[in-house]
């Protein structure tokens, strides 16, 4: 049986990157061994990560004074790093909070400094992106942090905050998902585990003067300018996730790049979406002007019927339905691997579905 | 041609266990998705890094009071987050120097706190573990670090100091391929690359009632109690690289365990240090009594030589033999996973290159 993965990650990857990395994946290039077997500062491996690289600057249109790091521990240990180099005692941070992540970003940055919240959608129970145009923010915070997307509760933005302190986003759950103007963000930062790769690998493109104000003392793998001098090879990077990040950045390209990729993310959330709005068995408990691309939750009438949902949506080969569990109902993940075909089935399933027990 | 892979990590791992990941990596277990793609709390990866877990516990003999953990960043991630949790302001810690990498913990050691340097090598060029006999360390130090293996210098400890302050030991070059009485270290860590699978997962094995001692105010992703309580499920963990590790840890037990892996190593490394010895053509640069059995480094009459040794090896299909540019010469690692045939047929390689070149 066919399967479709609606994971919210670690989630698919894209069938022809699969393909790939499997029939490569105990003789890389004829070298005899699997890239995952062979050395960090071997001539097979240079080539990996210098194309990685490329490909990340080429897809976001990064500008020439950013700096492009593979690093480690995911979202959670940059949720630290960043305050512990950016956040100085006489100054403080500012902090949207819109949701479980963002959240535990401010628990982090908390920890080594002052901390405002410029916007707060937790009233509500994280059911959108506070308006900006709402928000106050201070032009001489250290920084000011926002979560792009919100995994959990299926919000996103489709504007960003401008002109105040430098822009820090974490954007884990829909980085390269469309076309975001780099140059407007000082850092941002993902794991790779839901549009780039495998978990293990965090992306992180940081302009190099914001990276120049770093505090100094730092311990040498938590402080930015290491990657950046070093090329993220201070120390054995993850080298097959960089090299499954290298597969699936080369993967989008050949689909077209970002305007592609958005459109068709537009046209599989813009389907679902519709089915949500037009049924009264379903309902989608987002705002609409906040509504993600890349995680689509909705709920159901009853507890018993989100079950039986998974329950037979599982049978029949949709995978990874089940909302958050601080949250519950159902979650369609969508990230850009899944296809359009993927999602078409699924609404089948859900008008079938329906029909059955409503 | 069939290749053999001396590299000294990322290393070759066994091809059993390449096999086995290849042909389920895209289907695992009929799932219809790799093991790569799916949820780290899914039913499919709560089994595996449950058997990983449960693998190195036997393997390792480990005591009931210790947890088991799988982390990110490496030992060089380690070596700042040891002295961050158990180097208090008002004590001091002790290291012993035998090398690059102990010299990289010490460094981030003495970010933190006092370090003491209980016994050195450097004098003599890395070429020997300090005679543990001569040693005084105190009983008092937060903690004794030692690097059990060091990789560039082919140096290993074959015996561990006792009865002093908690035992630290970074074993990222000899996890695993030898019996060690796990009982008398409050805390081991390791980089996968060698021994257990590929990089990007560190396995650390701490004493609880030594993690317990650890310091509060420490991020949550540095401190080792969110490991232990969540389960090394805080965050997204690098659930490719623990699959590989629960395979790689499955084909040690297959092989006997530990006895039976240290045994082939030892026939290994000895077979290697013969043809050194016998030779007036090449040259082991470690004083014998500190012999690692992971790493067989060796100098030739010239660097000429050394060059085309190692231009010729890899026409040949012996990959990986350059020593470390810090050191230069050649170095075989024969990790756990490098066959006994393997060894066997860089001895004839190193016979038949000395009678053409000598």
């Amino acid at each position: 049986m066919k399967v479709f993965n609606f994971s919210a990650g670690p989630s698919m990857l894209p069938v022809e990157v699969m393909e790939r990395a499997k029939k490569e994946f105990t003789n890389y290039k004829n070298s005899g061994c699997g890239i995952i077997e062979l050395s960090h500062r071997g001539s097979e491996f240079t080539e990996v990560i210098e194309r990685a690289e490329k490909n990340v600057r080429e897809l976001m249109d990064i500008p020439q004074d950013y700096s492009v790091c593979f690093m480690q521990g995911g979202a959670s240990l940059q949720f630290a790093m960043i305050p512990m180099s950016f956040l100085p005692k006489d100054s403080f941070a500012e902090y949207a909070e819109t949701g479980h992540w963002a959240e535990a970003a401010i628990k982090q940055g908390k920890f080594f400094g002052e901390v405002k919240i410029v916007a707060s959608s937790k009233n509500t129970n994280y059911d959108r992106i506070p308006e900006i145009r709402h928000w106050h923010p201070s032009e001489d915070a250290a920084y000011l942090h926002i979560t792009s997307n919100n995994t959990i509760y299926g919000t996103q933005y489709h504007s960003f905050p401008e002109g105040a302190a430098p822009l820090v986003a974490d954007m884990s759950s829909d980085i390269m998902s469309r076309i975001v103007d780099t140059g407007k963000f000082s850092l941002i930062y993902a794991g790779a585990q839901k549009n780039l790769g495998p978990s293990g690998v965090t992306l992180v493109v940081i302009k190099n003067s914001f990276a120049a104000k770093a505090a100094e003392k730092v311990p040498a793998m938590l402080k930015y300018s290491t990657y950046i001098e070093k090329k993220s090879l201070y120390n054995t990077p993850p080298t097959f996730g960089i090299y499954m990040l290298a597969l699936v950045t080369d993967w989008m390209k050949e689909k077209g790049g970002l305007p592609a990729i958005e459109k068709i993310n537009d046209t599989k959330s813009e389907a679902l979406y519709e089915i949500l709005d037009a049924s009264s068995f379903y309902k989608c408990p987002v705002e609409p002007a906040s509504r993600s691309k890349m995680n689509v939750v909705f709920r159901l009438p009853s507890v018993d019927l989100e079950e039986k949902f998974v329950k037979l949506a599982k049978a029949e080969g949709f995978i990874g339905l089940k909302g958050h569990r601080s949250v519950g109902g159902i979650r369609a993940s969508i990230y850009n691997a899944m296809t359009l075909e993927g999602v078409e089935k699924l609404i089948d399933f859900m008008n079938e579905f329906e029909s059955k027990n409503n």
